[in-house]
């Protein structure tokens, strides 16, 4: 899974049109959201094989980042345009519904964007050296972390 | 090269702090541009080996998404975050500048973001169908339509 972490004055969208791979009930249409991390993710066809994992690993990695931040406000927005070996709808929304809910249990405050709706979007970028950053999560690691949690 | 095109109401941005590969002297350290094309640029490793061509065929790209969207603005824009197998700054600048200037000798309005700053920004984007596309334009590719100019 590719991520992009944008530490964001602002994030607001507005889902305007429906594509062929449109996830059916959108979680919402439009959010505007202040101070928040904004988490853009492409899952990725290698993830397919242990989605459950993936999903695990992904939201530690936006935990550490949040962590350094101080933000306790997620926006993760779906973004495909960060990979070009894409995982099927299916699959990329199964993760991104999990990790939205991992992130709920943890404390975040999470907006999930719409999978597969063309939006309209405003996004404000802080600017300061940590604002931009991004991370993939391959299976490998994700499995080799799921094997620590068993073992300890 | 990866691309990121966004065709966007608004980009504006600020250059607020140089990281170790800064652009000595950059082109601009802030703008804002309203009804553009913003165009984010990720120069890769294998470009190395034909500077001149990448940036013939990345500008080849740009202006097939900018006849579509009937867009004579554009913001060329460095983002790293769309490769992991970046080339060195040098060669990107190198690229990126030479973008610049095909750009504007074929009559579009060019304003270049400062490579290798932290930079804050505020982008907001049209959300129309066609208003976010990515490309890869790779070295063989470019090889081949500069074969192809000779050629004809
Ligand atoms: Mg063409």
């Amino acid at each position: 899974m590719r991520l992009l972490f944008i530490h964001a004055d602002e994030m607001s969208f507005e889902a305007r049109q429906k594509t062929k791979i449109a996830e059916e009930e959108p979680p919402i249409k439009e959010a505007e959201v202040e101070d928040c991390l904004v988490v853009f993710a492409a899952v990725q066809e290698a993830d397919e094989e242990n989605p459950k994992a993936i999903a695990e690993a992904a939201v530690e990695e936006i935990e550490d980042v949040a962590g350094e931040l101080k933000a306790d406000r997620i926006v993760l927005y779906p973004y495909a345009h960060l990979a070009d070996d894409l995982a099927s709808p299916d699959v990329a929304v199964e993760v991104l519904k999990r990790m939205e809910g991992l992130l709920k249990e943890r404390g975040y405050e999470v907006v999930r964007a719409p999978f597969g709706w063309y939006k309209a979007f405003r996004l404000a970028c802080k600017g300061h050296p940590l604002s931009e950053l991004s991370r993939t999560v391959t299976p490998e690691a994700a499995e080799e972390a799921e094997e620590e949690k068993i073992e300890s």
